[in-house]
């Protein structure tokens, strides 16, 4: 069994704001991915969190999102590809700059929120964000929805990619998760969830939401470090991996 | 005599809106300073000038401003040195990654508006961006005003400098721009313009504003390409050179 | 035969951007739908245009859009109905201030963009913008798509409805616009335009892309100021009035 | 001893971000000053506050501030009387949509942040917030600094005044507050804040920090609802009133 790797959102904190308990999250995590100021996460923000970031030991990637703080970079817009590639590649290399400048490497790319899904099933804008990617730096690695479009595209640009599976979200049978308004998408049991995700590592499987099994791949599992509960959840995770 | 620069600030339309005649000066100055999104500019933009500059052989540079897009980077923001290093760097880094995906080099930093002005005289914010500035990449040239704090601050951490001078505009006894709402701030004759470049090339000097003489360092002359009388101007700016 | 409206948008400038021939086109409409900041136009902006379109004794409406500057409120955002109650009372709450402040009164309401698309097919949308007309202040007009989901609500809810038709866009079976991505989707002849507009208004119908005639209801004409072309064509719709 | 009132700032949350104890608060204040969507809150933010003060029966007041999110208004920015006429105008119509949809009036407006502090000392500045509060409707109050320039001007204009007054902040012999940035600005012993609003209401006078009588006006007294402590002092200084 590979090492398998645990990332969290951190760094979406903005001026006088703050969320997440970051300092927390970073003592559990492998790998962070920080807002770039489109949808969370501020200049000060950003150089800081990458500062801590590295301070722990933790692979540092640019979380890229939507331009709509209000909404969280959550609200999916329009953007075409062609915009797409351009505003990712502008917030890489916003984050890139306080890692570089930290003397450090980016080791990763995240997409953030609905830039994450909607790109998860559109193949044309899933290859804009891997373009912008691979233009900027060949060896970063695309950490995406295991089995989507996204990981599709890296791997025929040459992109190495980590699949990224969620503890507390549910499955559909094509392997994407389901969508956030549907009855049973999140796993409220912690139980349940620790269960899904020793099945995906050892088993390669992930039994849905209509109770199928179906196959999975696994890099990296995401955890959330938004409060207490959140943070002792990784913490079991962890311990469970 | 050394090669004399010219410059001129590009890359400052914003979604629909356009501005300067960019495709115009591009064919006149030596180095390209381009807006990063902050007071102009956006990815899109950010993306083509980048490329237009490139075909031309315009040397790259980013041209960070104050968060103020209504007030295009001209209002001066009481941000504290730490915010001034952090967005310049977010700044020069979102405006690399474009130059980068492209296969090139980014030559140097001018900052904006505002920013340049408030810079230009105060040690600390001076010393905040030069930092900036040499955290992300020590070999880039930093374009200041000549005379500047910015220059001095720039020479202290062992930057390169390109002094920069203004054919449009009048200067003080202690070599500072007066302040353009003085009377008399701006040379509106092209004549007395080119005179003053020529003098300050040849002679090392300029005539200040009450008719003094006093020393000026020139590398680079900023030119402006924001309508077609200004284009004209930059031409016969380069031919007297 | 009813007299008819002609509209346009106007106030679309931002900072130091300047979009459309405003003070031509004043001189042209009977109505201004005046942009609110969000997609464009700023404070300064608004201040200024509201003033223009009183003197010209045209009468001004507020012209909400989504929160997208660089994509000038062209894109769709997936945003809920209750985030879109809350956009459009804040900007027509704004501009208004602008009409209050200079002793006049509000007369209609006219979303921009996406926003206008998206409500003119999508009913719980279209109720949300009615509703914060409504809320603010039941006497306003609503001026939106002839034909659509927005004129339904805004009849529902007892609002006063200005159906709106487009010269230089053709029309499908079911009176909806021919979206722009398509073929055929612009007029590009003036006189094939003028025809369109003298048919709506005499026979109340309109020939579809595919050649049949619908019927279509004409309360006001949109036309534009966004270059000396388009001024020309709208005084043309004018004088054939 | 006539009434004094109690406010606070709130509505100061911001998308996906929180921040306040606006339920607490509302139970405690007399007048609430809501923010504007320019320094915090949003358009969502606004509805929900305006709702939640008028049920609580507290007054409901506009709070406009820069257009300085990530810098939560409190940066003083460069911007002319002109824009500060404009962007307050636009704030405070923005608000107002919010308070008049629900069947209410607008009570009052206070600036925030670098926008209070600036235009308590500048009287052009002053003048065209007390402007735009007096173009909008003259029969608003306009909260500021007891003694500052701000009160002048609007009674100049014939406003409506509180002058409000600082518990937890020391002032200076001229009756303006020590600036935040020098030792002693702050209040930080409870006793002592409390004798220090005791003495204003009942002596119509303040113990400056160099020792100094002066005298103040009371009608309002700025309390804080951003964490437990804060509303427990605010409970604390009613009590005594």
């Amino acid at each position: 069994m590979a090492k398998i790797d645990l990332n969290s959102d951190i760094g979406e904190s903005f001026g006088a704001y703050t969320m997440g308990l970051d300092a927390e999250i970073l003592k559990i995590v492998d790998s962070a991915n920080i807002a770039c100021g489109f949808h969370a996460g501020d200049p000060i923000v950003m150089q800081k969190t990458v500062k801590e970031a590295l301070k722990n030991n933790v692979k540092v990637g640019a979380h890229p999102g939507f331009p709509d703080l209000v909404g969280f970079g959550r609200r999916n817009m329009a953007a075409s590809a062609e915009e797409i590639y351009a505003m990712t590649l502008y917030q890489i290399g916003a984050l890139d700059a306080f890692v570089r400048a930290q003397g450090a490497k980016l080791n990763h790319v995240k997409p953030h929120g609905a830039l994450y899904n909607i790109a998860a099933s559109d193949e044309k804008l899933a290859s804009a964000i891997c373009r912008a990617v691979y233009d900027l730096n060949p060896t970063l690695i695309l950490y995406a929805l295991s089995g989507s479009k996204m990981i599709a595209e890296a791997e025929k640009l040459g992109l190495k990619t980590a699949s990224e599976v969620f503890a507390d979200r549910t499955y559909q049978k094509d392997g994407s998760l389901t969508p956030r308004r549907m009855p049973g998408a999140m796993i409220v049991d912690e139980e349940e969830s620790i269960k899904q995700v020793l099945q995906m590592i050892k088993e390669g499987t992930v039994k849905t939401l209509q109770g199928d099994i179906v196959p999975i791949k696994v890099d990296t599992i995401c955890v959330h470090g938004d409060g207490i509960k959140a943070v002792e959840f990784a913490k079991r995770i962890k311990e469970n991996l």
